[in-house]
């Protein structure tokens, strides 16, 4: 129904995290009643978002600056880091404003069976990091799955030579659990609860 | 975090039906990994559907084509026509298949809580239609709520007297349910057991 331009743009809606065909389809026909105050505003935000955002070169936080805005503020902790998998994960800190240090985004975690090794994340950026003499910390917050687990021992196993002091932050997420759903205060007890890695 | 552009871009993404805060965020943060496969298409799939989509002006049927591929469909049947609220009611019909003949979208039902009377409503140009000799038998398909009744009986008395059959869609769907979300089969059994308004 309605020609090739409303099928495409049902089509990409569906791809989004959330929607599935019946929704994409609702969004489609909500947005087709008003297109200058919906459909315009949403394209115009979308390319100014792919042109102004990338990562952070330091910590591969998303931002329109780089250095990131955290990266950049001169009241965060810059002698802690916190590692996590994904730029959702410091989103989640952020949100529940836990950590008043910095970040390092690794990308991912070490994976066995997906073949993920330690090329194919940004390990090689964190140690250089960890040797400018000015890191005292890093906290390991990565999910609490097994190539989480695994790859946190990698990573301590790497920085503790440096004499940098390497914490994890505490079992208090779900075995299996991803970071970003959890609710603020368990984020917080967990990070409060870090241990010696 | 990540600046205006990221801020902007969720706002609006949350606006969409189906798309919380929480899941709002998820998308764009998906979108921004793959800035160029998934944000820029998306962007122009926008701006070509706001510019190339506008309602039929015979049915009101939304399409890039006007008359619309419905109404210009020469194995459609003339004679009958369907009137549903949304246009969203229209594709729920057509993706079931089970009406081969035109629509005609009134954009809603009259409400006297609403405010909304006949002239708030495309009937002025469907008792034009009604009044061209080609139709035999309109299909009144609005919804089981009381407003959606009233509005059949309101169009039903009206055309009656152009020498019209008037039918309308069994009382298969749930009292109180929308159109759009029904099952193609219940549709279909609403249509077959159609009777005189």
């Amino acid at each position: 129904m309605g020609g090739p331009e409303i099928d495409r743009l049902i089509g990409l809606l569906a791809r989004l995290p959330g929607l599935g065909p019946r929704s994409a389809r609702r969004a489609a026909l909500k947005m087709l009643q008003h297109p200058d105050t919906s459909m315009i505003p949403l394209a115009a935000a979308l390319t100014e978002a792919a042109r102004a955002v990338k990562p952070c070169a330091t910590c591969g936080n998303l931002d329109s600056r780089d250095p990131c805005a955290i990266c950049a503020d001169p009241h965060r902790d810059r002698s802690l880091v916190c590692v996590v998998e994904q730029v959702g994960d410091l989103w989640a800190l952020e949100r529940a404003s836990v950590h008043h240090g910095l970040y390092h985004v690794l990308g991912g975690t070490l994976s066995a069976l997906g073949g993920v090794g330690p090329e194919d994340l940004n390990i090689s950026s964190l140690m250089a990091r960890a040797g400018n003499g000015e890191i005292r910390e890093i906290i390991l917050a990565l999910g609490a799955t097994v190539d989480g687990a695994t790859t946190m021992h990698f990573l301590a196993d790497r920085l503790r030579p440096l004499g940098i002091a390497v914490t994890r932050i505490a079992q208090g997420m779900p075995i299996g659990g991803a970071l970003d759903v959890l609710d603020d205060g368990t984020l917080a007890a967990a990070l409060r609860a870090r241990r010696p890695s």
